[in-house]
């Protein structure tokens, strides 16, 4: 039996629990934790939106700048990324150095990668739109990195290995087995 | 160590494997599959956006009707949602009768709401923009429909007992394990 809800809250799920990075002007980074963050263009060109609200200091910092670095994190990582949710970059605070997070020099962007994620992308700022209480910014990525020891034997992303962090409902998850390829059942008809 | 991929296709995950619905001007109903499907505004108001490519014929029913039905889905749905995703509803195909799936009216919008699916999104259309090689469709969502089985206490989401289907790099995946809610690294600091 279906039921309306009371509550319409953030009702899409799953999504990536990642971490973002930007730079000031100075080049000192921070790091915004987000889980509006998603492909919509996904070959020509490649480009990925993130919805943030207008009062974070990431926007501010990503809208000046116009580059962000798109990093995922895995399970492991829950407690960091919760941590860098938790408090606010604009009083200050290094969020690499206070939650144990290593800068590596993106190729193209200012922002730099997180090295214990294991997937990067850099981004270019190609809009930024007001959509309700969030803006969307959109962001052509320009490189995609990944640790070399979580790509399979074609270069391909080995998500066994990557165990992704999902961000649901208010909660942190970590993903469970594979059920097939795309296009699994046509074999079957 | 860090490596750049050859390939920057679709590289945010995880994301949902979700089934859209829309209608034709006789009310007759379509499905399609996608994993472009987020949160952007997520209280005031709710706004969802999916990303579809222009071609499909889901893209010309929603545009012309303005109305569409997120229907996340689970695991054990996965070969119906694999099967949605493989055939084009513009040949005439009828995707509920085809692959054993059940509709239930809406109350606020003509696109019927999935019945197998746990959680369905009514959504009007707000806005249509190209982004790329796809159409980002951004939906305010008007009502959420849950099945009343898999409700906690509180009248939200049992996600342990929704088991919603995982898309990542062309798979279809499970969910795991809660890891944390939101905010459970501040207990100890």
């Amino acid at each position: 039996m279906k039921k309306i809800m009371d509550s319409k809250f953030r009702p899409v799920n799953p999504s990536p629990a990642a971490l973002i990075t930007s730079v000031d002007k100075d080049g000192k980074p921070n790091i915004i934790a987000l889980a509006e963050v998603f492909n919509i263009s996904i070959s020509q060109p490649v480009i990925a939106g993130i919805g943030i609200r207008p009062a974070t200091y990431s926007h501010s910092l990503i809208q000046e700048s116009g580059e962000f670095v798109i990093n995922l994190t895995t399970s492991e990582l829950a407690e960091k990324v919760d941590a860098c949710g938790s408090i606010s970059g604009r009083a200050g605070h290094d969020k690499f150095k206070l939650f144990g997070l290593t800068q590596v020099a993106a190729s193209f962007v200012k922002p730099p990668l997180i090295k214990e994620c294991p997937v990067n992308l850099e981004c270019k700022v190609v809009g930024i739109n007001r959509i309700g209480d969030h803006d969307l910014i959109l962001g052509e990525v320009v490189a995609v990195h990944a640790d070399e020891d979580k790509l399979d034997a074609n270069g391909g992303l080995d998500l066994e290995k990557l165990d992704l962090l999902v961000y649901m409902s208010g909660c942190y998850w970590s993903l469970g087995k594979k059920i097939g390829n795309h296009g699994f059942t046509n074999k079957k008809r």
